[in-house]
């Protein structure tokens, strides 16, 4: 299995803390050695970092943790390879443009049949049942919607394809356009939302903790998404196994 | 203008000498102020590294220049805008699947009338002609092979379409799937083939020189591919004007 992380924010914001408790997980305290990648959206363009290496040992990831790239989505995901080999090509989030769009995708979990699925003008480059899932899914809403249509309408869509493709195994999922953030939960997603007045939070994986006042502003607000909780001192809300939530600057605005 | 740059090898080498090279033209000594990036292929898969800010300046071009990625096929690009504001989705490389191949492509010119490009189903992101010119090329290509044709008569339709496109203004581009760079000039495009006894180079942009033999074998095989040549003391080919070239494994196998 894989984990996932998000974020989505009303103002541009670094993720140099949840990424570091993500970063543990990937080689030192987890089995997720397999590859890590992460995308930053800034406006319409979206820039990804990504290695086949472990992220505990990566230096790009350190990179990472240090500097503060500032951005309202980001969508990252450690790998433990299951289907695929462990390459560059089958290293999460993938991202494709659809609508004039970029889309980033990431997903958790094993499907079965997946090489079966309709991926149409959308072909995968690698060999993960993620990257045919999202093809799938593209290619979906592309033959449904020549435009991209109300998110209301669109996440409805979503949802249902989603669910068919947790029909094949287990399909955890982030999906964004550096809008929204749409996440899709078969078994287990997390979310907490950050705002005024903030408090002090502490990673369960590594033994630091931040005093998000000290680096915030009062009217910043900034939802995490996670596989699992990444702090120990926070109410996380569980996303429920069928369930797709919305996040558009910062606030669930869909469940 | 710009400055393209891109490397085909028979092994997986670093660029850090030429891209240092290239980032002292990206704010310091150069007017490309307004962004770079650098696609590296690895297998199939491919990662970039961009920023709107200028290479000279940037905390992620330092760790290009200082950390050896080593690929195959690497395409880079520094950006001085006239079409597009200064943001992330008007920054080179850009890159879009084809064919199940990820093409990755950067433009050194300017053209007019690009809106007009027929571009089908690949919608621009963002506001640059270069992105205009990728997608029309695509949309060509996708309607003329529904599978990859062999590298002659792809690069054939390539340099009747690119001609095309140097119609509408001043278009020198590369273009590569990871395994093939194919080259188009316009204006101002050089190549020099590193191999075999290899010798001392010294960076034309600033004050450092390498000595090749310390840092390959007898059976490396190098191309550097560049809007102009970056060496003082070596002998770059220029391609001339109307030209396509390509490169697989390091090696010129077609002009």
């Amino acid at each position: 299995m894989c984990e996932l992380l998000g974020m989505s924010a009303n103002v541009p914001t670094d993720i140099c803390f949840s990424f570091t408790g993500l970063v543990k997980r990937g080689g030192e305290r987890g089995p997720h050695r397999d590859g890590w990648g992460i995308t930053f959206y800034e406006g319409k363009g979206c820039r990804t970092f990504k290695d086949a290496l472990p992220s505990s040992y990566s230096p790009i990831a350190k990179m990472i943790q240090d500097y503060p790239i500032k951005s309202q989505v980001i969508i990252a995901h450690i790998r433990q390879a299951n289907r695929g080999g462990i390459s560059l090509e089958n290293t999460h989030p993938f991202t494709r443009e659809l609508w004039g769009r970029y889309w980033t995708f990431a997903h958790n979990g094993q499907l079965t049949d997946y090489a079966q699925l309709d991926t149409g003008f959308f072909y995968p480059v690698g060999q993960t049942d993620s990257e045919y899932a999202f093809c799938f899914l593209l290619n979906q809403l592309y033959h449904r919607y020549h435009t991209m249509p109300a998110w209301r309408e669109l996440s409805a869509e979503i949802k249902k394809q989603a669910a068919q493709l947790a029909e094949k195994g287990v399909f955890n999922m982030l999906l964004s356009d550096g809008e929204y953030i749409i996440a899709y939960c078969a078994t287990h997603l997390h979310w907490i939302t950050r705002k005024a007045p903030f408090g002090q939070a502490k990673l369960l994986d590594e033994d630091i903790d931040i005093d998000f006042y000290q680096h915030t502003t009062p009217s910043d607000i900034v939802t995490i998404i996670a596989t699992q909780p990444l702090t120990v001192n926070e109410q996380w809300y569980k996303i429920e196994p069928g369930q797709l939530v919305v996040f558009r600057y910062g606030e669930l605005i869909c469940d």
